[in-house]
């Protein structure tokens, strides 16, 4: 299956997957807001990883499924919540209103939070593991989704606004924001498979965090270069906000070296494991570079 | 030990537990913000009950702090996203100002945030446990905090003011905003338990959602009869926000009348279970109704 195949495939099964949970809910209208949310289209990196990485570990059955649901959720909880008035006050997340505009804020507030436990609840009811990879699979992305993870992140994010950071600090608030999720990805994919070892884990963790850092860097990049019909948010937002990013770092050339740097990183990560050279894992790791939005 | 004793001891205990988590901080400042909301006071009323439970049913140990601690974390940072201006808008809790009041709206949505994700990374650590018994305690809590238990209620509250609602209708927010919290404090001590049957986890169920019927009865009762000195938050905030209230719609004393009466049922759940009468449950009930803040 070549790449674009797999991703759409990836895509459709996940969602009709999101599309069969939440049968019983008290509330329609929290329902509504969580699946606007959860079902309103998006790239799919974090779920992509996951079947790519059980894929790469010879998993062949469905798996993937509820971990790689469990990682969108978490990831479109901080989105409606990164975009409330209180945070980053955006009106538009990939071409339509964000959650708040749609619904209003306390509905947002709600649908995130409902979300982030139907995340955990769902990682219980994993099929074809062992009940101590469905726990390791809770520790490991709560932990990653955590202060110690991605809302540490967040955090530091704003407190840097107004700020000039140096391009440790940067890389440092991205491995939180954007890299723990990611690598959280590549960590469940890897608890599909029956035996994983701490050395495997150990690089996928890095090569995660390599291909997290270049996703954020070409976001960065993207958001100064692409118009706004198509990023689905508006062009050149992070400038005014007064958001450190890698362009104003750095300027547009290097940070399109350092971005490169980075995936030649992940890629020797992958290189140290012996998995296939066609891996999807490799091909992803080309698609963050050269994704146009 | 006597009621007052052993609410002292374990809340001390929890306190002390509490206070040893979270070394490893990325935002200094997001940590200060999830300790002022987790460790400043409460009634403890869930930890409680995990404890009175696990030692109704002869557990000895230490193993109800982890999930003590975690319902605390789930309650602290409803809490926190229920007192922000696009909810409740509310300046006081327990007497202090609320958290966006003592820090700012972006960080208490992410203390409340990284709070709910260490609920579930603390449970998985749950000591002389197996990880099955871990996992349940993960499923457990995790439903009852989302879409169909906690949040859930929350967002039906919300949609519920200015309007007029029935007895049915005001107890199946109550069961779901309070109750399902209390039921999961009920269960998760049984969990510590090595062996615990289906049966009573059905009667602990019952107990548990009589009591957070109860608990609500006499909120809603404390709204209009205590000071504001006394209850740590404004008298007379619910009337003020046009909510239904059981006092509203049943009159003060006919609300006393209905918070005895699930107590009643609360101790007849109880009783159906092979406990001792002097278990710290039946006394439990009895503090529900009788508190005065």
């Amino acid at each position: 299956m070549n790449l674009e195949r797999f991703q759409d495939d990836t895509r459709r099964r996940l969602e009709q997957h999101l599309n069969g949970l939440m049968s019983h809910a008290p509330s329609p209208r929290l329902r509504e807001a969580m699946r606007y949310s959860l079902l309103g289209g998006g790239k799919r990196l974090r779920p992509l990883l996951v079947r790519a990485t059980a894929h790469s570990l010879g998993v062949t059955g469905d798996t993937w499924l509820h971990p790689a649901a469990a990682l969108e959720m978490i990831h479109a909880y901080s989105l409606i919540h990164d975009d409330l008035p209180a945070m980053d006050n955006d009106d538009l997340r990939r071409g339509q209103p964000t959650n708040h505009r749609a619904f209003d804020e306390a509905t947002a507030i709600l649908a995130g939070d409902a979300l982030q436990s139907l995340a955990f609840e769902h990682l219980t009811d994993t099929p074809d593991l062992t009940d101590s990879a469905r726990l390791s699979m809770v520790r490991i992305l709560a932990h990653h989704a955590g202060q110690a993870g991605m809302v540490g992140g967040q955090m530091l994010d704003l407190q840097a606004e107004g700020q000039d950071l140096n391009q440790t600090d940067l890389a440092a608030i991205h491995r939180l924001k954007t890299g723990a999720l990611i690598e959280s990805a590549l960590k469940l994919g890897a608890l599909c498979a029956h035996s994983v070892d701490d050395n495997t884990l150990g690089y996928l963790a890095t090569f995660g965090q390599a291909l997290g850092l270049a996703f954020q860097i070409t976001d960065d990049i993207l958001d100064v270069t692409t118009d706004t019909a198509i990023l689905g948010k508006p062009q050149g937002s992070d400038a005014a906000r007064d958001k450190s990013t890698y362009v104003r770092l750095l300027g547009l050339d290097e940070a399109r070296v350092e971005a490169r740097r980075q995936i030649d990183c992940a890629k020797s990560a992958l290189n140290t494991l012996a998995l296939d050279k066609n891996s999807p894992l490799h091909r992803l790791a080309d698609y963050v570079l050269e994704r146009d939005h």
